[in-house]
């Protein structure tokens, strides 16, 4: 028997209590000794709840109590997160987690921890929920050079942007029916402006590079500018739209960016709809894969976290190497990025505003919509976000245009 | 340094030579030491070639080599693969390969030497080439119970279908094209008739069981029947036409197919086109996942074995345990296995054929196609293999039934 303890009795956290009990004999099985819950930390009291009785307000309880080896954090938010972790790795004890942030914010530190005293600190679920992407990218694409990381890694928006495109709703009414359904919180600030994903991204492009991608260094869009009308250009282009984290290593340097983004129907990327999430990844020698499944949800959160429990089962007393220390990469500057862009022209007349594009944009394609008299939408490639921003400014200089109406950023 | 051979310099030998290579640096961070090629066995001759010096004829001068830890056995074939394996792991040499008629005939075997050795026997890459999915059955499902692994697990027969499905060509004109292309064999038998399918759900079937699912057990079914009008049936009822190799877990019992299969087109396998291969995994926890990229070619079959390498260099010395006996599991007998089936009907009379299968299969739906004059398809659910076979043969009885030109499973 292996004693455990779980740090937060919420949905992820009861999740947790569910699958150890569901799947119990084969997790035993797999583990090489059967998983117990001993302690289960949260402020609140569970009255009538099968785990009623070793409820604890009290993290000393877990800390001092020498015959638990593995831990599952599954509080969220930096503190007191932060706090236990350390000191439940610094004891030696293993500590599995799905908190993002605290990842993002202090993942090499704790990894340094609990290599220093042979424990492990694992995340499998603090990104793509139930989809494993944090082991494969640690044990499986390593005979390559990653390329490319692109993920879909938030579900409330993927809801959201599936949502309006499925049936021409607004972000407003969109995002109203997801929080109806549970999927979006009544504060959907972090889905919403991008700085869910954003710390995903940071998560993954630092075990890629073995280095820490600073999540305050990421560029992040969200998709609250969304309109239907964007959609309607992005599925007349037969794309699809989505909100894509990605990492790209280039020759010049490497870039993350958090952005909506047009992707062709043949891309698989294009097809991942509702609240699922995927994580599309490029290596030199594996060429394209892509990873899909629930990006959030209790029991396939709780899976990859049962399954990081598993992990640490099999490896207690010895730490197994995760690649990511703290010395900080150097992102390329925004501004020297490559993007391809569709750019939504208002005008005050068409020719002469088409005449302006050229101008600016040498070789660029038009694309209108029937239903629309006063605007187009020019589709611009191999650019910079620098001189796309200086082109688009100059363009709205024109007299022939009377705005620029959304940019919307593709890929080829 | 770690020394390692490779035996057989064909597709995926040079393939693991080139990614050795050319990913070298990235590859010793990773396995904590140099991989090294010092032997690769042939039994041609390579002049001018950058690995000309170190090729040999026999197979003696790699087993005899004590500096020799990691083998990449890509020949193919069970004979003398098996022959060859067998000595390595008995004498402690990891091994890894891509060689799915011999994992599929003698893994529990082999697992079971290399766990008596303290070596390793890894497999990756002789199941969707360059897709992690054996390591992820492994190492990241260890909390869930899987309830269905299907998979498009052959590229050449997927490349076929896309091909006619996109083209409305017949299965001679496509194969040729896949032949001319060389995506299919010059006699590309183990391939349209599903034999190559067979024995990697064999391999996944086997691993999600922890026990032996014997290939010759599994009913299976190629694509070479398949007609331009069957695939005017599936478009029309916005389905795709997949080659699918499916385990799944019933109360029950247990049942592995390989079959064409219709599939809905929200299901993600349905847009998994030309040579890429997928695996669904559905968990009881983790629920629907997929893994989708190349499942062959050089350099991405070759990632999968380096990967395996870089595995077995992580763990010299000690066993990682694979959970596969030799004990055989008993499948479902096919008559009992649930399915879904649509029905072409050649009829004398439209009007007695569609009363006649009414009869015979209550409550079926029915679908037809503008320019055929002799046949609608008939939609049936929830039957067994036993009860649609009787029922069809029934239905043939009937004056008013001409024929049945095909019948193709579905899923819902």
């Amino acid at each position: 028997m292996i004693n455990t303890a779980i740090l937060g009795y919420g949905t992820v956290g009861s999740g947790i209590a569910e699958v150890l009990t569901m799947n119990g004999e084969l997790i035993a099985k797999r583990a090489g000794d059967r998983l117990e819950i001993k302690h289960i930390l949260d402020l609140r009291d569970f009255p009538g709840d099968p785990f009623e009785s070793i409820i604890t307000h009290d993290f000393e309880d877990i800390l001092n109590d020498d015959s638990i080896k593995i831990v599952a954090e599954v509080m969220g938010g930096v503190e007191p997160a932060y706090t236990f972790t350390k000191k439940l790795l610094q004891k030696g004890v293993s500590v599995v987690t799905s908190n993002k942030e605290l990842v993002a914010a202090h993942g090499p530190e704790l990894i340094a921890i609990a290599a220093s005293t042979n424990a492990n600190y694992n995340f499998e679920a603090s990104v793509g929920g139930g989809i494993p992407i944090i082991r494969p990218i640690n044990t499986s694409f390593t005979a390559d050079e990653i390329l490319e990381i692109s993920g879909i890694l938030n579900g409330t928006t993927n809801f959201i942007l599936t949502k309006m495109t499925a049936e021409g709703t607004s972000f407003d009414v969109a995002l109203k029916e997801a929080q109806d359904l549970g999927y979006a919180e009544r504060n959907p600030e972090a889905d919403i402006k991008g700085f869910d994903p954003c710390r995903k991204i940071a998560i993954l492009a630092s075990l890629v590079l073995g280095k820490t991608v600073d999540y305050n260094d990421i560029y992040t869009e969200g998709i609250d500018k969304i309109t239907p009308v964007d959609l309607e250009y992005v599925k007349k282009l037969n794309c699809a739209l989505k909100l894509v984290a990605s990492l790209k290593l280039l020759d010049e340097g490497v870039f993350v960016k958090v952005t909506p983004l047009m992707i062709p129907m043949a891309h698989p990327l294009s097809m991942v709809n509702d609240s699922y999430n995927a994580v599309f990844v490029k290596g030199n020698a594996v060429e394209n894969t892509m990873f899909y499944g629930r990006g959030a949800g209790k029991l396939p959160t709780a899976s990859a976290c049962v399954a990081d429990m598993v992990d640490s089962a099999r490896n207690l007393g010895k730490n197994v190497k995760i690649d990511w220390s703290s010395e900080k990469v150097q992102l390329m500057p925004l501004d020297n990025t490559p993007v391809n862009a569709l750019i939504r022209v208002k005008y005050n007349s068409e020719k002469d505003a088409r005449n302006a594009c050229s101008e600016v944009f040498s070789g660029c394609k038009f694309a209108t919509l029937n239903h629309c008299f006063d605007e187009f939408a020019v589709l611009v490639e191999n650019e910079t976000e620098g001189s796309l921003s200086e082109k688009c400014a100059a363009l709205k200089e024109k007299s022939a245009v009377s705005d620029i109406a959304n940019i919307i950023r593709f890929e080829n």
